[in-house]
């Protein structure tokens, strides 16, 4: 057995065919098939720790795991030995080895990320597994109000998934925005120091019946208040979801 | 029976799944999904005209189609009722009622091709249905260089997908332009009176090889002058690969 090396993976994934990031039974995971791939090439039962879990259909750009292995493989198999074990949905987008004390759920300090909404009267078949779909019209400014309730330090329990095991629910918001792109996309950026489980896409959902008209902005800041999860909106669907980067210290 | 109605459509579609636009024994084709949609609607077995094929795996933006239909459903069965009807990786963008003279195939003056290469060192989950993932440099001045050999009238026949039916090749190229975009993306757009089968696919193959200094950019037009099919580069793979629009006279 050689020394032990911590490795560093950012991955990218679509989420689609996968029930989520976690391992799980009777499930595919993409945890499990990365997992899967890491075992061919170490000869070991390697353990993937993820910076935390992304639900089932979400994707991400930047997703950020590391594994501990004593093998001795070169860094670059984890790099392109990966990319030609792995199914076409999951890449590695880059391989580093870092301290061995690097974690990569307990060391991350904040997470980014992005909701994509196109609206327009009829579908579209190209973004179909990338993008929610709303032919309703939407209200920006007002979603854009709304969304300023968000940063700072607030109790999100309100805006957690049903059926999340119990926890502290404070997180600590730094930006959230909304931005107008061509071709009617609307794409909503959240970054925090963590995440309760469906948090961001109860917050979409919340300020989606904003910007049709049914609530108004400050009905954000009272649901926050409240702390009710009956109070906020229908979750959105999980393919506009992505992941963008996983931010650590130095 | 009713007045003849003639219905023209404008339609978005991810090619990933179907062998091409044509309808064909054997295979599912996206012409024979949608008359089989029409079908239900009007009750008739509707023969649907297309501005022309696209080949499997290729999808479009702004494809054209046109029918002539005797029942008496109003145009937005053909809109709404449609996308309903349709899988979602085919979706209706705009149905018109025109002139029984209009003909998708034989009105058409001028198609707008685009497509879309990823280079970067590892490949693209988000984007491996809808892109050329390369990831070789390519000298994109060169590339740009050999593309302004096409504009004009020449004969297209060294770009001609093999097993083609003979016939003309002579085509006349409006507009034909490399653009690089943000995030390591490359577009190429080109503009014409007609394409013959695989002509898009072989021209950008053939850009490519001179963007990784395989030949000179005068290579392309020493091969249009040639006109020999074994003087042009590989085929570029079908998913890059999108008809953007379809232009019609006033």
């Amino acid at each position: 057995m050689g020394p032990r090396h911590n490795i560093r993976l950012t991955l990218e994934y679509d989420g689609t065919r996968y029930h989520g990031w976690q391992r799980q039974k009777n499930a595919l995971s993409i945890q499990e098939v990365i997992e899967q791939a890491l075992a061919r090439i170490t000869g070991e039962a390697v353990r993937l720790i993820g910076s935390g879990r992304t639900d089932a259909g979400v994707h991400a750009l930047g997703q950020v795991a590391n594994f501990v292995t004593q093998s001795s493989v070169p860094l670059r198999a984890f790099l392109y030995g990966l990319n030609s074990l792995l199914p076409m949905d999951i890449a590695v987008l880059r391989a580093e080895e870092v301290p061995l004390n690097f974690h990569a759920r307990y060391g991350a300090l904040s997470k980014t990320y992005e909701y994509r909404i196109l609206t327009r009267l009829v579908p579209s078949p190209l973004n179909r597994l990338h993008a929610w779909w709303i032919s309703h019209t939407l209200d920006v400014a007002a979603m854009q109000q709304a969304a300023q309730f968000l940063p700072g330090e607030h109790d999100f329990l309100a805006f957690r998934a049903a059926g999340s095991r119990p926890g502290q629910a404070v997180r600590q918001v730094r930006e959230a925005v909304w931005h107008c792109l061509p071709g009617d996309w609307l794409n909503f950026t959240i970054t925090a120091n963590g995440f309760l489980r469906g948090m961001v896409r109860s917050l979409v959902g919340t300020m989606v019946e904003i910007g049709k008209g049914k609530y108004p902005p400050d009905y954000l800041g009272e649901v926050l208040e409240q702390r009710d999860r009956r109070l906020a909106g229908p979750t959105a669907p999980p393919q506009g979801l992505f992941l963008v980067r996983v931010e650590y210290g130095a």
